[in-house]
C-alpha cells in the first residue's frame, strides 16, 4: 500500500507520519517512510539546493523541474522497488504538493505542472492521500512556535522576507489547491481537520488504512 | 543572434566558442558566452551535482530533469533577457545535446525528452547550430590527451569505469543523434568536419554568422 500525507507546513504531517509508520511496522516489520523532496542521496542534495532558492534566484519553472528530478529518483530507486516487493510506503508530500505549491501557490501553468509530474512519476499514484487540512493562520502560528524544525523547502522561495500578508495569501492559495484536488478524487483522498488531537487523527487514518487492507 | 555549438567531447567546441565570441565582440562589445549545464549560479550547482552522477546513482529520467532545470534557469535569467536587448548569445551545448546524449546515448524515451526540452525552454531555439562532427575514436584520443580539462558532465554517468568498447558505442550513438538532428533541419544547422584546422573552421562559422547578420 502506498500512502501520502499532504498539507501546508504546520499541519502535523510529521507527527502523523511517525504514528502511521509505527502502526504499519507492528503489522509488518518492513515499511518505507520517506519524504519529498529528498528520500535519496540525490534528493537530499537537491533539497539543499532548493533551500537556497532565494540566494540562487531560482525561477518557478526551474524549481518545478528540480522537484521533478528529486521525485524521479525517488520513484525509480525507492517507491517502485518497495511496492514491487509488497512493502508499504508512507511518503511525506508527493505530486499533490507540486500542484498546490507550484501551481496554485506560484501560478505555474497547469499544463507544465502536469507534464513535469508525469515525467517524474511515469503515472505512479498512491492508494490513499491523507490531507491534514488547517486554517492558514493556525498553521503559520504553529510554524513560528519555538522548537519547531526549520520550514520545509516548499516555503515560498522568495517569500520569507516579504510581509506576512503575502505569506498568508500564498498559503491560502496552496490550501485551496489541496482542497480542490481532494474534491475531484474523493475515493483516493481522506480530508481531516488538523486541529483535532493527534491520536484521534491517527485512529481515523488507521481505520481507513485497514479498510484498504481488507479490500486489497 | 543566438548561436549554439554542439558536438561530442573533444570535438573542439571550447576553442571555437572562444574564437567566435572574440569576433562577435569586435563587432559589438556586448556578447553573452555561456554553457550548459551551468551558466547561472543554480546551473553551476547542478553541474556539480551531475558530476557526481555515479556516486549518487542518478537514474536517466532524473538526469534529464536536472539538465532541464539548469536550462530553464539559463533561458529565463540569461538567454531571453540578452536576446530581448539585442545582444548576441553563444552557448556551448543546448537542447540538441539532451536529444543526443540522453535520447540516443542513454535510450531515454523521445517523448519524455521532447516534454523536458519544452518545459525548460518554452520553445526558444537558436538561429544557428554549429555541429563539430568528429569520429569517435579521434574524439576519445583528444579527451585522453594530457592537459585536457576534465570531460564535461555529459559523459556517461556510469560509463567511466566500463570497458572502452562501451564508451565507443555510447559516443557513436551520440554522434548519430547529432547528425540525425542536423539532417532534418539543414537551414538551422552547419555541420563541420572537426579535423580541419581551428582557424579554417572559425572562418567558415564566421561566414555563416555574417550571412545571418545580413538577413537579420
Amino acid at each position: 500500500m502506498f500512502i501520502v500525507l499532504e498539507g501546508i507546513d504546520g499541519a502535523g504531517k510529521t507527527t502523523q507520519l511517525a504514528l502511521l509508520t509505527e502502526r504499519l511496522r507492528q503489522r509488518s516489520p518492513e515499511v518505507v517512510a520517506t519524504q519529498e523532496p529528498g528520500g535519496t542521496p540525490l534528493g537530499d542534495r537537491l533539497r539543499e539546493v532548493v533551500k537556497h532558492g532565494a540566494d540562487l534566484d531560482i525561477v518557478p519553472r526551474a524549481e518545478l523541474l528540480l522537484f521533478a528530478a528529486s521525485r524521479a529518483q525517488l520513484v525509480e530507486r525507492v517507491l517502485r522497488p518497495a511496492l514491487a516487493r509488497g512493502v508499504s510506503v508512507v511518503c511525506d508530500r508527493y505530486v499533490f504538493s507540486t500542484v498546490a505549491y507550484q501551481g496554485y501557490g506560484r501560478g505555474v501553468d497547469r499544463g507544465l505542472i502536469a507534464a513535469a509530474v508525469d515525467l517524474a512519476t511515469g503515472g505512479l499514484l498512491p492508494d490513499l492521500v491523507v490531507l491534514l487540512d488547517l486554517e492558514v493562520r493556525l498553521a503559520l502560528q504553529r510554524i513560528a512556535s519555538p522548537g519547531r524544525r526549520e520550514p520545509t523547502t516548499f516555503a515560498p522561495a522568495r517569500g520569507r522576507d516579504r510581509f506576512e500578508g503575502e505569506a498568508l495569501a500564498f498559503y491560502e492559495r496552496v490550501r485551496q489547491g489541496y482542497r480542490d484536488q481532494a474534491a475531484v478524487d474523493p475515493d483516493r483522498w481522506l480530508v481531516l481537520d488538523a486541529t483535532r488531537p493527534p491520536d484521534h487523527l491517527a485512529r481515523i487514518i488507521w481505520e481507513k488504512v485497514e479498510k484498504f487492507g481488507l479490500q486489497g
